[in-house]
């Protein structure tokens, strides 16, 4: 190594092993984290737990790789690590690990994904644990999260016959970029969670197919790393979290500009993030349930709060309206407000220039009880149309939408109603989750197929003839419960019974 | 023992053990009941059981101390008991309850409590089964019940972006008193059931959290024992089940006004106590069936109507609008009518000067198919602005709901529709009764965390942000029932079948 | 005897064991049914079973005592057989039966029966599987069946608080004639297939209750016999199925009316008896599936089709409108036609000067997808009022609901709406089926006890308070099926799991 | 054999066993297919697989008999196999065969059939895996599949009382010829899969009971073997998918015209066959994993897709408006669009000189949320009727409708609309699967009796009197989702228990 940096002996490091004197090893790099470990988003005591040893296995996955470069003072970056001085930690592999192991090397062929949700099933059954419940999860009772699902089954075609659709084509433009679907890959965190190269498989999948990528603020890859990985002329946008250090978030932007990202997306609707309880909860099941209430009441950060809070106490609460102008004064990437929920602020964003809105609920990781976005959407075309005589899709102000898309039908359904484009997330993830690079190349391939079969069959050549007039979306806003079932009366309802082979019948 | 009272021996005691002549021992003391045998509420036959012995273990859960004393004639006291000259009952240990407070030893630690939901599902495993059948139970086929929950699952929302929701503030005022979230402690019979505590587990978490408890007439802790538990300013309410014999109500309606209640709830809804079932099956299960066939001839109160008939019989049926008046000449505390159910009737109450009304259905416990609280506020809001031109939440005359909250999602829902604020009464005797005091504390807590959650991401950063159009409830009114299923297409039906392991297919 | 009937041995009763010469015993006469074989609506197959040998067995559960009196001419009634000549068959019994008498051994003292679904419960246990399935079956997929209990489901109450309940009347008065409760006891067939005394538990349980029982046409008791049950004052209905020969309807009828019959039902949906296939599917498995496909072929009627079809080829398909007037001409009786399903039929019933409708599907045993009555109850009342400016309930042309109730608030939604009173046909039958007539009794009972309490948490007093504001039935028309379920999805998604006691969470 | 046909042995044939040089025997003939290989639709490796061997019995089941003649130049038919020198293939009957044959033994006697659904239910059980994932699969997630029955539930009926129902008459007119009911026999493909006999067993049938057969393009059987088995007088339809050549087209149309065929279905809705993943991946289920991804990127049609790619990929999906001209220039047969789904081309195809319409989305195999053709049924007749002033069922512009259909009150349903008849696929091929003609016999059978009934208890003489007035289809358009459900709460919930058996409660 050819800088001066200091080298220090792993007995050394392991002597700082104490919330008094507390130094981790990164990438064979020391660090004094002492004064930090309170500001830590994810609390003091996951870092204690590495006090004095090499964390970098529990690092990797959940920050980008300069968050602690980014977070402490230079002189707090001791130097490196004398190689081979640091102890190895005995590995022990467990059991749950050596099952989990065994399910990923029973995964069917690739060849035998037929849709979207398959990779969901494999997903769940070979990732791990934490991470599975870091991806699926979402906020209170998860109502939300699969009402986005569901609402696209209130919506019904109406398809047209006898249209020559020997060729059909599903590419379309979002925002001046052209993308050979209408759909993007959309922004989702900590994508190393479910395979080390995380965002990456993305990336590289995007330009195979022609289509966008959206970076996360919080993805486990650095920016440059994903920005990097693209290729010459694939297109990229970029979600952004907004930092209360304007600062901070003015270096983002630029540096995004900068790199090239065609639109910026700013989320809207997190100024603090929701309670994903099925993520807490796999947290306590995981780990010992004594030393879990012990530490509740300690630290300052409650740990117990899932990865989701730990790594997002920077956002700011305060973000409004007025921040917009200066938005527009330091970028001249289209800005698109992401998490718009009702047509009253699609309208305003309208008035206040932006580009675009996407509607959505966050995955239903955020409110519950709020609606999805394909029935926002159909809210805000006809007020839009009403109140400013706006017609959808429209180049100026583009409408998306994401949440429960699983099939091109979804997409196709958004698209008729006046959706430039949809987003794609969590299918995404799973697809690589299961199969890496070749899962999310097949998910891809999937919907390409998907589209050609449904654009024939809709009797739609291109994209401006899926219109309106090709759904019935009459239920969308229709929200109901079934009276509660009287169980006594339905207990004592003997269920008909068809005809049965004879042993059946003799075994009844 | 300095008063002149004087000494029974257990052994005197014990010879009064018949329907001719029957004695009992309570905290001590010894009271002759043998005339009092047919008055009991609760039937004569669970007093013989106890004739001539120490009754003081089963009179406790369910009554206020003074019950006994306000009762009986002074003639009946005969005296304190010898000491250690009661036989002691060999008390048995069942194999259930050995079981019980095995589950009880299971409890998850605190920390791992995430809402209320929980604490239900705690306190089914850990509560005494007569208790929880108390607790749960509910009217016919408890429809009413699950549809005070489920109606709120018809209201979803239209949340607000770009606001800064830095701070976030959801106290209110309610009848004039602050209270520091816009929900207050319902009342609840037999608080003792769940926890030897019983209600004063309410009044120690009220005062914590500064919200406002609302003092059931059916207590298991006295009247006074409740207000003596309060701190100095915590406000309480007094929820007023009307006597046949007026003169006891004025003295306990004087009494409260005396003690600083600030609002007396006058339950209007339960001329007679409903019937439930679940209650009632339950103590047939835990007795002998013989003797139960036989004793349901005999008594003349049929001890099979559950605890709730057991104590309710001094209810006044005839209780109607004119009494109102007399009630505004014996007290200056606001007046509020607990169990009003349609806008007919709210809007009476307002013509008789009333200071509100508790739109409820008594948690389901009444008239099954009666609607939910939330249901009946949207009617109650549209009519009384058509009638009289009022608009909510409005301080001269406050809408309150009752009836399935476990969210603070729900909470907001009823004020964006025009509640004060909401009653909750269930969860908290489910929280204390699982976990004592520190339940109900964290029960609290949890709710101010979802409030501020939601608060934030509702873009509403007080009460008066949280308007109509932040709700979507136009499925309110929409009782539906799908139409019986078609068993036999269903049984031929294969369920679609995603790709799943390989050992998995092999297996099946 | 002293008659000069003839004495026959049965040694040569035993002779005419075949399709040729067929004779049998029954109630100790022997009857010649060589050439009624054919003409048997059981079938012959069920006669030729009993050839030679004594049938009173088979013959009695659903038979009345005269049917073969009335239906073979005396040539054929050969005399009485020889006491003690008749070989005794030996009573073999199953290892099902020895099973089922265990099961009525373990019923729950009635004590414990809360309620009419209760005896539902214990019925299907503790009866003969024909007289079950018999019992239960209705027609097609069981849909209207199973929708007459649901539509009741769509319909909720807004009570009224306030009122002086202290006395509460259910009492009403039906086409003239008392009744403690606006119910009556519906025409139901063979009621001794649940109990050996049929329908006389019912007369005898609605002398008691102050009830009037409608008598079916097919009931298992005589007609006389069930009159003659009546106690002096009691009030009773008839049913008519319309005979083929109006001679012998004319009998019936006449007959009727002397013997003080204050109303007669014509069922108008029933010219053909409905497939009802759990009843048919039930014949098969009891019998030897060999024999069944064989006999398929060959008897004229299809044993096949199960009891309804045996006992109801005698009913008239001609029976039309032109035939009132010839029942105006021979009966002074208010008629009342049962079974009208649209409000168009019950206008043409009005202008025909019936004395009232049963707005009835026959319990689901004919047309399936009719609807419910208590729907079709809401039509009928909105376009009488239209078309001859009726209101309802109304002396002069009263309307009845019958189909799916279980409890008074079933009966009172329907009174609110329009009913003079409901009809209640199995709930009866399993309260007589599971305890006999105790069991009828405590239904009675348990239903005054619900009317009790309902008046009062209604807020009405008597039926006339009962009224169309106390119900909200915008749904009654709503008949919905979900969205078929999204399998894929929903074997994916992964459901939020609460809170558990640790051991629990050690096991999965 | 008299032809001066070459004779070829066995060993010869064997020799010829490899993708360089492949022939095979079929039916006793040896074919060249080296050059077809990669033009079979059902890709290559099929056919490799019996590459040098006889290939008759895979290749029976889905080819007519002259495909192979048809698809092979004269050069390639090589001769004729020398007999007994073919090497038998063993013939391995494996345990699932073995089982599926017990299967077979165990079905019920016929006789207990008593509706569509109990065939179903065996042809599931006795059918082979592959033909029963053929049958039965739909597009996607089945969800229009399910939808098709699922829509007749939402349509009620309003049945009229007192007419003479001694005679019902349910026979009808379609295209001109007499049917003995309002319903045909629909095109499905590959009829030998269920049975030998294949569409020969509908042929028969319909000959029998009156009913005409509408004859698919992809039969197992020839066109010419179907119609030669017709009955004098019996009348067929014609299915018709276009073909990319012209040329074949017409001469399949001047074909049928001369043969007789009373109408021709022309297919609109399939200009590319569906994705069907329950037959897809039944496929991967039946074979060695291993292999399957190794070819799966190997031939170049993905073999993965399911029997209906293989046989479909002639047809032409560049057909349009503009062909029906040629149409009616080549035949003066009746021309009927099968596949409309909107009223738009229902309209166009009137404008078009179309004697009509079937409204069908292809049985649930085409696009998945395509809407059920008895809701479209309800648009068009009120469009048609707005537009050109039509009423149905109309002579000169009939419309059909298919899909879903179970009962002949499904049937019912659809005439009372406005439909002239309705056509049955599935229920009939499950008929004949699970009992072969006598099976098929027995469904036509079970409707007619089920006409009989239903025609009475609706009141009904004739289809003329079958009108809209009869039903009530208000909520055909609704198409609902339940608001996800609440997991938490429902767990927490404890079910009412009614009264059970007293060992029951023991044990529990």
């Amino acid at each position: 190594m050819a800088t001066t940096e200091k080298l220090i002996s792993g007995q050394t490091v392991a002597l700082h092993n104490s919330r008094e004197s507390c130094w981790i090893i990164v990438h064979g790099k020391v660090y004094d984290v002492t004064d930090f470990l309170d500001d830590h988003p994810g609390g003091s005591r996951i870092i204690l737990k590495y006090a004095g040893k090499d964390a970098t296995a529990a690092y990797d996955p959940i920050h980008p790789p300069d968050a602690i470069t980014t977070n402490l003072t230079p002189d707090k970056h001791l130097g490196a690590v004398e190689p081979d001085t640091v102890e190895k930690e005995e590995i022990i592999i467990t059991a749950e690990e050596i099952a989990r192991q065994k399910r990923v090397d029973s995964r069917p062929p690739l060849s035998e994904i037929l849709n979207l949700h398959d990779f969901e099933a494999i997903a769940k059954d070979v990732m791990h644990e934490k991470a599975w419940a870091y991806y699926s999860s979402a906020a209170d009772d998860e109502i939300t999260n699969r009402e986005n699902h569901a609402a696209f089954h209130r919506i019904w075609f109406r398809p047209r016959i006898l249209r020559d659709v020997t060729q059909v084509d599903w590419s379309t433009t979002i925002l001046g970029q052209k993308s050979s679907m209408p759909l993007y890959i959309t922004a989702t965190a900590l994508g190393k969670l479910g395979h080390p190269d995380g965002e990456l498989n993305l990336t590289r999948a995007a330009a195979k197919h022609g289509i966008i990528q959206m970076i996360p603020t919080l993805a486990s890859c650095s920016f440059d790393e994903i920005v990097d990985a693209a290729q010459p002329g694939q297109n990229q946008f970029l979600q952004l979290y907004v930092n209360k250090d304007r600062a901070i978030t003015k270096r983002i932007v630029e540096h995004a500009e900068e790199r090239g990202i065609k639109g910026l997306f700013i989320t809207v609707d997190a100024p603090q993030l929701g309670r994903r309880e099925k993520d807490m909860r796999q947290k306590f099941e995981a780990e010992d349930p004594s030393e879990v209430s012990k530490s509740g009441q300690q630290s300052g950060v409650d740990r117990s709060q899932g990865a989701a809070r730990a790594i997002s106490s920077f956002i700011d609460p305060s973000l409004s309206w007025a921040d917009l102008k200066w938005f527009k004064s330091i970028t001249k990437m289209p800005l698109i407000l992401k998490g718009v929920q009702c047509w009253e602020d699609a309208l305003e964003a309208y008035d206040n220039n932006m580009a675009g809105v996407v509607l959505s609920n966050h995955g239903g990781r955020q409110l519950d009880f709020a609606r999805s976005g394909i029935e926002i959407l159909v809210e805000v075309v006809t007020k839009l149309k009403e109140k400013r005589g706006l017609t959808f899709p429209n180049e100026k102000f583009q409408l998306f939408v994401d949440g429960g898309v699983r099939r091109a039908t979804d997409v196709l359904k958004a698209v008729a109603l006046g959706a430039t484009a949809v987003g794609v997330g969590r299918p995404f993830l799973y697809a690589y989750s299961s199969y890496g690079a070749d899962g999310m190349d097949k998910a891809l391939q999937i919907l390409h197929d998907e589209f050609e079969m449904n654009m024939r069959l809709l009797g739609a050549r291109s994209m401006k003839e899926v219109v309106p007039e090709m759904v019935d979306a009459s239920n969308i806003h229709t929200h109901i419960v079934a009276v509660p079932s009287d169980n006594l009366y339905e207990s004592n309802y003997e269920r008909l019974q068809g005809a049965r082979l004879k042993e059946l019948q003799a075994k009844l």
